[in-house]
């Protein structure tokens, strides 16, 4: 069976009303979740799984829910429900493949209107993407690779500021799932020989749509195109009713479109280049792998990886072995990925060359139970399930012990790295407010993955994926398996030992010496490896014929009995071989960071000029600033011990001793997101000597004892003690900065 | 003039010998430093520089030599002198080039048996590089990529082991070099469109000699097809003395050869393909760059880039912004880069994708002091400068301070890094014997390089390459000047304020706007960058003709007195716009990591089967082991008490609690470098809890009480506390471990 159901999920029933397909594949950004787009009709039988049915979930955007906005939202909501149940109701009866495939794109057309209008009736938070990405790019935090040649859409750089950043981000994820969990790390090759993609399903499959201007060959990622010619027909005043309808209808169900339907819409609308006018070529499936040849024969096709994880299954067999045979493991990989976008946009959103951090958590598939489950048992979530899609209802917060138990998430193994994914995304800055958990329908799901849970932040694009959480099954590894040759399994000790019966050939080297001299060694070998249907039938014609009639690579031999006989016994096996069920959680590290800027982008209350990034200390680019009150060269020796005491403790600090008024300077500070600020004053040249130590959230200040100063930054930039402990302990410095300026 | 010499360089000498050549490049491994192999001659002037004749240098080599080798090496060195020599006066006669070219490599061949004859005669360390490499792949250090798939040379993926001494080589890195020296960190694109290597020279010039098979199309890199077809025939018995001496000639010459030459060599000895018997081509300037296209369009160009430094220079206007327009500041990058090998060998050594570190120090092209030289000037380097090199004498023990003093390396600037560059690979784990900085002579230095010392290591490929540090002058930032026509220069205060005289065009916006109408923005913009000199023509012309002439993308304009008018007045400048210079320190990360693992591979005397990795604590992939003595389950809540300790102070730690004996656990532990390994016992179960720790290298024990060792093993970590402190406190513990072997 395709479809490798072991432990009960809460969707199983819809998971199986899809499954078992023909499958047109969709990137999505993580990994390898491909989008099934193409459906074949197929019966199923099932068991009762509508325990999910009678779970009483609390609803988190219910219980804060304004009611005005409910009574919008209602009607919206009914017809994603009716849509839902029509589409069950199809697939029950085993309609045709094509009812089916409508009502799904019905439904998700649906489910995009009641979700645009949710978002444009969210309580209103001021946010201006312009002025943060001009506070981005003018403090170096990032921007457009090759800037100075034209630049290139889809690469970025990060400068000193977004580098420091995103190492920080990096290192804590390290300290957080691969130290904490004693995971295996690997660093692997980022040029990929074809065959190991071609097996992955990324060579067949890895590709968008695009159509090419005939004459020019410019290219247009065909989604893109269709929607931006049938808004400018919606935009035109002299467009009919009808066909203004017509062509919204076509843009919220374009997501759900195929090359077919896509060029059927091209047709009928004559779409023809927006730059040139000129007519268009049909769509072309265009693989988003950058290619290259490796060696100089030109003769080695090999691509740029379009993720990490692939690493890390070519070299299966190394790490089980690292953990002496042992399962279950987890292997994890940061590094490069590339992905050849056909219109990268959005800023760091879809990009060209991106970090990813991948983990690979291998383990039983009978047995996805973790250790440490009941330490995050607690954690409450905000989970969006399918089912819920399907019925138009809400995301709903609900501890993850809870969620698992009832089924609703796979396993505890998923649930045990979902509760981790909330937990590091909060502690390095994503708002909670704006984080959900959505489950993948399963007309999205991969046809191997057993569930698949996406973290999305809520950004001014919308909810974008940052983080895939899937439960993969033994997709992977089974098509590596069958790829090589080489059995990519683990052995699993049997609760008690099992007898089998063992039927085999065996030869008799010396007459097969003396017979066959330098041919009996493969005479030999080829024996040892016949299956147990081939040694009945040898035996049978030695039986019958007096010899059998070996073949190896065209090339035959006779076989009497005096050279080989077959043998027949038990054998008690203690172990047994298992392909482990993988589960991956898989982070776009650059659309995290996006996330957490614009989840840090605040404005000073009563003073919008000034902006800042309140990103937590731990993953702030640096952790404080040494500003003398002025040029005065009495303040210099200060400055000078005090950068050696805070480099001596790891603290990264920038000594901003230009011109510029106090409050000025702690304004710019802020907008590198600098948590601390140490300044030194005219109070510091007396004894006892002291500075004022500043936090650039409340803007509160303390007055602390120079030789106290490096270990106290040092505690509050690695968590190991809070603003409050500081302001309990240390006098309050009044001086308002407000009148620095 | 292109060869840019400001401060007094020791061998200013021989480079101006060398200098203003047209060139033939080769890549060397680090960066940019490709080396010149044709000259053309010019006569230069210079002034005394014998200088440097003069320092009397203590000889590290000569002080620790035995007078038996050095009577064997006497004649080697003297025949390299008479060589050196000889260059030396060919160049400063003028002679004909090719006398000059045949010069040198004759120069370069006796150099080569000079070092080799030294290297075979150097006190013997056991050294087995098959049993290293078999402890590195079987404990998944590292191995060959995608292996399953039958691998790809010169690819290798890091396992857990390798992996996290990588990071942690990389993590103390960045802890030495960026947040000690705060220097700016940037993170850049990978994919490099074409114009921007075609500026840096990389796309005309970074390149290998390969043939290939006429019939199958299989390639050879042509140095290394001709030196295995000599070795050959000198093996052959048949072959005569003549032909013998011949070949061997050749073979020592074949680095410096040119493609014309190499091509002659092929011819004289009817070279085939080694493989198939089949002609081979000519010689093929192979690029080694991997080559792809970015977009779907197929028509943008680009390359992996090939280093990780051109990312640095094209964002040089935004650094210097961020570092608010001073000079100088140090901008550095970790990354990984990418080189399409014709044949990769010897292992990490020459790989196709490889991590680097690199750091470009932008300062003031005639100020090359450094704040902090003083901390570092007594740093004691071994270096082997071009000078001894051409002298046949050997490398000399020598502070760097010193070395700067008398010219010898060309800037403080430059000696600081190449001080920090030695503390920083000690303190990793290459061994100070095994570790030499080498000048590049003048024929295999860029034309644009001011002084270029690599740091060597000697493995038992020889002396290795591993960092670079070059002063590279303004020619990066003057190249893609001229490529964008964007100046990436700098503002220098001047000391006292200067007066200049200025003539500009003034145009008359009123009248050019109603005669040229949409013409005029242009005409305007054409006018404010005129040349004084074209200025001058203008004013002539208006003066005779009534009228000037201007020519706009052949479009011409023909300008009366009452439309533009010349104006002349004296402006005073306070600063001067300079192009810094850049000095290149360039880490090979893989190599260095290769290099120590080959100086920490050790074996226990009296016992050569247990081998070890005596990495040090800082940068070994993990620091500590917890080994209960055995499977009892008593032990089992001190085993996971301990864990949870060890990650609260972040020490990376394994548990060992599989079957086997201690001394055997030990032994495995040793393996993968952990310095440090805690045994709970029978004693840890009695109150006061204690524990054994045993370090690695001395395999010295302690016993510590439970609630302190947490901390002891993070300050020994995190080199807080020395092991020698710990044995002083601590009450040693005589066990002997071999008796649990």
């Amino acid at each position: 069976m395709r479809f490798y159901c072991v432990s009960l999920s809460l969707c199983k029933l819809q998971k199986l009303l899809f499954s078992d397909t023909k499958i047109l594949y969709k990137p999505c950004i993580t990994s390898r979740s491909f989008c099934i787009s193409v459906f074949l009709s197929k019966k199923h039988q099932w068991g009762s799984t509508k325990k999910h049915r009678d779970i009483k979930l609390k609803s988190y955007f219910e219980s804060m829910a304004d009611p005005q906005m409910e009574e919008v939202l209602a009607p919206l909501r009914a017809s994603v429900k009716e849509q839902g149940d029509l589409v069950r109701k199809l697939k029950a009866e085993g309609a045709p493949v094509l009812d089916v495939k409508k009502a799904v794109t019905e439904l998700n057309a649906r489910k995009k209107l009641l979700e645009d209008k949710e978002l444009s009736l969210a309580p209103n938070v001021t946010f201006d993407r312009a002025r943060m990405e001009d506070l981005l790019k003018r403090r170096f935090f990032y921007d457009q690779s090759f800037a100075i040649y034209g630049g290139i859409t889809g690469q970025f750089d990060f400068g000193p500021m977004g580098c420091a950043f995103k190492a920080n981000l990096l290192q804590a994820w390290r300290q957080f799932f691969i130290l904490e969990e004693q995971m295996l790390e690997v660093d692997c090759s980022i040029l990929t020989p074809e065959p190991v993609l071609k097996a992955s399903g990324h060579v067949d499959r890895f590709a968008d749509l695009m159509v090419k201007d005939i004459n020019t060959g410019e290219c247009f990622r065909l989604d893109h195109l269709i929607k931006a010619h049938l808004e400018k027909i919606v935009a035109d005043k002299k467009t009919t009713d009808d066909i203004k309808a017509d062509c919204k209808d076509i843009i919220v169900k374009l997501d759900g479109m195929n090359k077919e339907e896509m060029a059927g819409v091209m047709q009928k609308y004559k779409m023809k280049s927006p730059l040139t006018g000129n007519d268009l070529t049909e769509p072309i499936e265009f693989n988003l792998m950058f290619g290259t040849q490796i060696g100089p024969s030109g003769l080695i096709k090999g691509f740029l990886r379009p993720e990490t994880a692939q690493g890390i299954f070519v070299n299966f067999k190394r790490l089980l072995e690292f953990n002496q045979g042992r399962l279950p493991f987890a292997a994890a990989q940061i590094g490069n990925a590339f992905r050849n976008e056909i219109s990268p946009r959005s800023g760091l959103i879809r990009v060209r060359e991106f970090t990813m951090a991948e983990i690979e958590h291998f383990c039983d598939p009978v047995d996805k139970q973790h250790p440490k489950f009941d330490n995050v048992r607690s954690t409450e979530l905000l989970l969006y399930s399918a089912c819920n899609q399907m019925d138009g209802k809400p995301a709903e917060k609900l501890s993850i012990g809870d969620a698992v138990d009832k089924g609703l998430v796979a396993n505890a193994t998923l649930g045990y790295f979902m509760a981790r994914i909330n937990q590091f995304l909060i502690k390095c800055g994503v708002d909670q407010k704006r984080l959900r958990f959505r489950q993948h329908m399963a007309n999205e799901m991969a046809h191997y993955a057993q569930d698949c849970w996406d973290a999305e932040c809520l950004t001014s694009y919308g909810w974008i994926e940052c983080v895939g959480c899937a439960d993969r099954s033994a997709f992977d590894l089974t098509q590596h398996t069958q790829a090589t040759g080489i059995r990519l399994a683990a052995e699993k000790k049997l609760a008690e030992a099992k007898t089998v019966d063992v039927i085999e050939a065996v030869p008799n080297k010396g007459v097969l010496g003396k017979t066959f001299k330098n041919d009996a060694k493969i005479i030999t070998e080829a024996l040892t490896k016949l299956s147990p249907n081939e040694v009945e039938t040898l035996e049978k014609d030695l039986e019958n014929n007096g010899s059998y009639e070996l073949v190896i690579d065209d090339k035959k031999f006779t076989l009497t009995k005096d050279m080989v006989t077959g043998k027949r016994y038990q054998k008690t096996l203690h172990v047994e071989e298992i392909i482990p069920s993988v589960i991956e959680p898989s982070f776009g590290i650059g659309r995290i960071m996006y996330a957490i800027f614009e989840h840090n982008f605040k404005m000073r209350e009563n003073d919008e000029q000034r902006t800042y990034l309140s990103l937590p200390a731990s993953i702030a680019p640096l952790k404080c600033s040494v500003l003398p009150l002025s040029s005065n060269t009495e303040f210099t020796p200060f400055v000078k011990t005090l950068s050696v005491a805070l480099t001596k403790v790891d603290v990264s600090h920038k000594v901003d001793d230009s011109s510029g008024s106090i409050g000025r300077r702690y304004a710019r500070t802020d907008e590198i997101a600098i948590p601390y600020g140490i300044t030194i004053d005219f109070d510091t040249l007396k004894e006892p000597h002291s500075v004022t130590l500043r936090e650039r959230d409340s803007m509160g200040q303390v007055r602390i004892p120079l030789n106290e100063i490096a270990g106290v930054v040092h505690n509050l930039s690695y968590s190991k003690q809070t603003w409050n402990d500081v302001e309990n302990k240390y006098p309050k410095f009044e001086q308002q900065e407000s009148k620095g300026v």
